[in-house]
């Protein structure tokens, strides 16, 4: 009889793993009164709150190109697919109640690994009380692929769009972005005689966190006109609510929260931390903006549910683009770079 | 400039595709009133309706898992991976709402191609006044998949589930499913002296169809004790009710409705119709169990949603398996099969 450790996707089949991952959530996962049916039938049921919308969203991760499979243990990278959907949700304000997941998985996939992957998951679902009550295995054409379908609920009225910056507004940001580049470059280009698994950057990459109760939070105020989270990267993302409210940016250089370890990690690097800070880079934290009036106000409300700061870093200006005020004086106009899966990476022609 | 037809995912790139897709579902698709939020934010929103269970699934295809690209124009493609998530909230007796799709390309798809899948999407939708309201597109690991996250309602307390079968109960199945596995082998395995592209069984395989306005107006009545669609083949999915509910089945070999098509496609390939239509077949029809009573009751209202019968094929038993009582007397076993996708095909001691 095999280790357990050693057993494979195809020697319990489809329907084997199917019956695993039931159990599994089963033991680990929380159950919610409101769900009617959860996996075993056709489709899952739940009954919606009366008053709530339902909010829903998918994001997905596909092997070798969101990922490479040796950076993350299958817990992480479990978390961090689910941390991507769950910062969606908190984007909008709102609360993740369900998951339903697809698993496109190779035959040789450890049945080990698939169970790690769900804990992860139910790791960062569980705060929430949320709970996964759906899904779908199948083989992969080659590597894995893991696609989540999340969905929410925010209180009628409340939800926070990317539409709703004006000018005059403060720009605010949780945490520091770019921290989780920095980590994949230092994996990838860092120093090879300094251990580096401890650097609090190569956790920023590896151990991916959300700002979901921070966009709750700032939602139930009121008094955010626009939010997003930093999946493409600061630029890019503040590029979308721009675009979307028609207006443009101001950043003020002096007051954007470069990180103690990204400054240290962009030295180690040779690189301007501030690039790291403004491009692309898979963090997961918020941007945000509000009447100036009220930044401090949310920074308060922010610093009851998560330790990083709440910093306004600049405004919105009527207009487009954005510009960065730079700390000795004069301006630079910043270009919104977003990552395109389809596009060769510096290919300037085509950007 | 190229033209159109010509143009690849990777010339317009992610987020030119996301606007070319926007566009195509604003020009093709319902809207409805209750979504406050369709694509373009972190999050698509809508508004539930009071007295009504949300229902959830997901469902994906794999280009050389599910289906083989020849084998399908894109539109058709479109129409049958949504038709599979259809045809399961028909199967609970609710109706579809809302579609979340997740693409993986590669980065050569031609754009039109694309295309003609979201207007196979829509295609399907559009009857219920059902549309796209969010999704993602994503570079894949080698070939296409699509990933369906469909949403639908169903009245509060009328969903039905796989488990309720009852002994005594009468079962009863939609259709002829088998039909679209006689189509495809007729595709790989028939006469090539014989044009089939019009054949009715072929035609059951490459244009999809689903019962969910039956599965609606049955469980409306409430007096449909299970429910379930035949993805998994008539056996397996007879088995999949038998389980749940903890019952057996015994079915009728001379009630079984096998068409005139199949029976001679059957023939065509040298083999038994019954077979086809016993076993592993993607024909999405409904099988559902009820008090014999109510059989015909059922078959009258079935017949006002679609033109295919509603038969009469067996009875749940006590116990557990599946029985063939022979047109000749006597009965054999069945052994209920399932496509798994991680196990060799035909290799019995894995079975």
């Amino acid at each position: 009889m095999k280790d357990g450790s050693e057993e494979k996707v195809s020697d319990i089949g489809e329907f084997g793993l199917i019956d695993r991952i039931g159990a599994l959530i089963g033991r680990k996962g929380v159950s919610s009164e409101r769900v009617i049916l959860g996996m075993g039938d056709d489709t899952a049921s739940f009954l919606p709150r009366p008053g709530y919308e339902i909010l829903a969203t998918c994001d997905s991760m596909v092997e070798g190109r969101h990922y490479l499979p040796g950076f993350f243990s299958s817990f992480d990278l479990g978390r961090r697919a689910m941390d991507s959907n769950i910062s969606d949700v908190g984007a909008m304000g709102g609360r993740p109640l369900y998951a339903l997941i697809t698993l496109g998985l190779e035959a040789d996939t450890a049945v080990h690994e698939v169970e790690e992957l769900y804990r992860g998951f139910l790791a960062e679902l569980a705060p929430f009380g949320a709970s996964i009550i759906g899904g779908n295995v199948t083989r992969s054409g080659s590597g894995m692929f893991i696609d989540i379908f999340l969905i929410g609920e925010v209180e009628q009225g409340k939800s926070v769009r990317r539409r709703g910056a004006r000018p005059g507004d403060a720009v605010l940001v949780t945490g520091c972005p770019g921290e989780a580049a920095a980590g994949l470059e230092l994996l990838v280009h860092g120093p090879r005689d300094v251990p580096l698994s401890d650097h609090p950057l190569v956790r920023a990459f590896r151990t991916p966190s959300h700002r979901a109760l921070v966009g709750e939070a700032v939602a139930r105020t009121g008094r955010v006109t626009a939010m997003i989270d930093t999946s493409d990267g600061f630029l890019g993302d503040l590029g979308h609510i721009l675009e979307a409210s028609g207006v443009g940016a101001e950043l003020f250089e002096e007051k954007i929260p470069v990180s103690g370890a990204l400054r240290e990690g962009a030295l180690m690097l040779g690189r301007d931390p501030l690039a790291f800070f403004l491009g692309e880079s898979d963090d997961y934290e918020l941007i945000m903006t509000c009447d100036p009036l009220h930044a401090a106000f949310l920074g308060g409300v922010a610093a009851r549910c998560c330790s990083a700061p709440l910093t306004e870093v600049g405004r919105i200006t009527a207009g487009s683009g954005i510009t960065l005020c730079l700390s000795g004086g004069g301006r630079r106009a910043l270009e919104a770079t977003r990552w395109d899966h389809f596009r060769p990476m510096g290919d300037p022609s085509r950007a």
